[in-house]
């Protein structure tokens, strides 16, 4: 095989696998949401006070997807 | 393998492993809406309120999702 | 192996690779038809409520699905 | 590999992981069943209303699970 | 094969490997934020004092997957 095909198999599989990130976040994603709805329909008087850790738990895992998904860009990209 | 086979190969490939980031997301979308309705028909007075957070749960999961769905139209259409 | 084959290879393969997407969609889908159930049973009143909300989990999650199997129809049939 | 062999190999060994959207789904039809059962036997007054859901939840799993079966069945037979 | 090609390749498919790193840390930190939110609306005047260890377990989770961006990344551009 020569560097050029080589380099092209590698970038376009390594691109399809870095999504396996986006599947792990999105799993992790969801536990947060459904963990929020499961409490703040227990107890909603408290949900507005636990909106920012929400946010904070959603954008902690939603990054590691999007770190992922920079990865896949890039080597579809960049390099 | 010539460069063309090989990008063929990696592009197929890759967008078929993309995929995988939908399995995520679909568990992950799952688990926020099993949670709202758990919630919603213990507690039915407090589930309007929560109609947002349901959304905004479903929108970060589902993105994970359409992240990785985008990354496999790249490969398939755009490099 | 020249162009012709790895690109067949690299479809076939893909396409079924695509469909683990369903299988993660299906633990999403029959999750929030299960919530739905557990708790409709529990407190049927507020089923009819709920049915809107039902329906919307089930469309959220089917939908990475049925995203999962347009690729591996893309795969097969378009490119 | 020549273009016959490559096609054979993809066609064959695709279908069978496409046959892995079946576990997925299987999981989540069981999921759906039980929780129907769990439901109505606690408080079997209200099963019959939710019968109609119980379908639902179940035809929106298996068809995640027919729709896998379908790419295998694709690529034995159509491609 | 020769020495350039299976560095290209085998650099871009461990680049891509490596971010099934972000998927464990995704779940990790989905976990840990989901238990918090679960924890704080069943008792919100507990919630301000364990923010801390809240930011703790976030940071650790995410270290993980940040380790697997970091090897990724040196894959990609320092190797």
């Amino acid at each position: 095989m020569e560097l050029e095909a080589a380099a092209a198999l590698g970038k376009y599989l390594g691109a399809g696998i870095a999504c396996l990130a986006l599947a792990g976040a999105g799993i992790g994603v969801g536990n947060v949401a459904a963990s929020f709805l499961n409490g703040a329909l227990r107890n909603p008087a408290a949900a507005k006070e636990q909106t920012a850790t929400l946010f904070i738990g959603l954008a902690f895992a939603e990054a590691l997807g999007i770190f992922g998904l920079v990865v896949a860009m890039l080597l579809l990209f960049a390099v």
